[in-house]
């Protein structure tokens, strides 16, 4: 997956306040501790804080500043991955090609760090909230987007769901609320600490995330391809729900376009340089090419 | 366990906030709802929300007025309870004579729906730390017990202990953490809407937790008597940690009194009527007798 200029620049700056973020971490015992850093520092394209930057970085505020809701922010999604990942989820030995959280730690410490991630980025926000009434407003907007509103909702749906037959409107709930809804919210996040409207961001984060979700799938189908178009490695899982399987390759191609057209009609009324985020519809909707 | 005057008035705040903050809930899809609300109902004695009332009312605080609060510690409280009980965890079936969470809504449920009640925790939270500075400070204190410094910690020393021989200092780190935290959370909590001195009540409610925890052994051991001193089902695990495995019956008895008298201790620095929770020690203390 080639990202757009600028990629970079904020993967950067996550990266390092995110091992600053761990290096402070001394919480025991040390199990406690290892089994949180080894599931934020196991790579990734760091997604959420790169949008959460890039929208500060374009409504002109100083994203260097706002490090600690950007680990927040990916404190959340590691710790919803820990949790999915286990035996009575979806099951997975690997992420990111490592031994998942449980096959490293065990099943009781996977659980634990979960937990403790889902803390220490509300311990994070309440550190921040203090801030002024705009932070306060971020922290929220994190909180609900994580919680049984957003994403826990959208993981329910998808066990529910598992086995069933489906339409596209039940697909597209399930990836709403499963990875639109963080993904929208490190956007508005932005937009609440920078004071514009949220409106906007929101759209768009969420028309991005369906799409991350269904090219999620294609990955799946066929694996990703990096920079210098090789095909890598895909994870397997027998009864993951794809689109692929709901609808057929064809149907489902010509959803993943219809939400990068949905996610573009968002950036129209986006006041400032939408070039980042225009670009990045690109990027996510052509990850398998 | 026959419990203070006062007690039954609190608890009847209590049971009526958790109610209504029940019905209002409506995440679908309705399986959500339903194991968070069913991990809430299960009665309990609700030591946490009763004590945070009971604090407030002693500092001459309208504790009505703070029943969001009540609830989220109360949430924290059951969503600890769902995950301990996971078959990764405590593996256990049954909680207060009902199948656990996972028993009635299957394992991937457990875990979204400990999930999601430590989110909707922290959801109430940012919504009280709007009323101001000690609101805030309120949800710092719940934040930071709930997380990697407080109850988790205990969970992970619990789980790392499992099948080493310990000391009585180790034994008494997990229970502190583990049971002390949240305790000592509720009472601080409650100190900070007032703004008093929070460390005489830290200091209670740690030991209170403490003990809490050490009589709760001896209610693996022997079962608990009700008001009317008739003895109730006791709950068995195998090979839980406790403190009669530890150091036998009556080194474990002589340790239970050690930490009462702590909290007797704690209470004589208290500015305002310690009644109710000088009382409380007693039927903690005694609860199996």
């Amino acid at each position: 997956m080639s990202m757009p200029v600028g990629y970079e620049k904020y993967l950067a700056f996550f990266t390092d306040a995110l091992d600053k973020m761990c290096k402070e971490m001394r919480f025991s015992p040390d199990i406690l501790t290892e089994s949180m850093r080894y599931s934020l520092q196991s790579g990734g394209k760091r997604l959420r804080p790169v949008l959460f930057a890039a929208m500060l970085d374009a409504c002109g505020c100083d994203y260097e500043r706002e490090a600690a809701f950007a680990v927040a922010l990916e404190c959340v999604h590691a710790y919803s991955l820990v949790h999915d990942d286990l035996p009575a989820m979806d099951n997975d030995d690997f992420r990111r090609g490592k031994p998942s959280c449980h096959k490293r730690f065990g099943e009781a410490h996977a659980i634990l760090a979960g937990d403790a991630l889902l803390s220490y980025a509300f311990d994070l926000l309440l550190r921040e909230a203090v801030r002024g009434e705009q932070y306060l407003r971020a922290a929220k907007i994190l909180s609900e987007a994580a919680g049984a509103e957003g994403m826990i909702s959208g993981q329910s749906y998808d066990i529910s769901f598992t086995g069933k037959s489906l339409g596209k409107e039940e697909l597209i709930t399930v990836y709403k609320r499963k990875t639109g809804a963080l993904i929208a919210a490190g956007l508005k996040m932005a937009c609440a600490i920078a004071q514009k409207n949220e409106q906007i961001a929101a759209e768009y984060g969420e028309n991005l995330g369906i799409l991350f979700q269904l090219t999620d799938d294609f990955i799946d189908e066929y694996g990703e391809s990096d920079e210098a178009g090789k095909t890598l490695g895909k994870d397997k899982r027998a009864d993951k729900l794809t689109c692929i399987k709901v609808f057929g390759l064809e149907r489902a191609e010509a959803l993943a376009d219809e939400y990068a057209d949905k996610c573009r009609v968002a950036l129209r009324g986006f006041d400032g340089d939408a070039c980042f985020f225009d670009r990045l519809i690109d990027c996510v909707r052509d990850r398998t090419k």
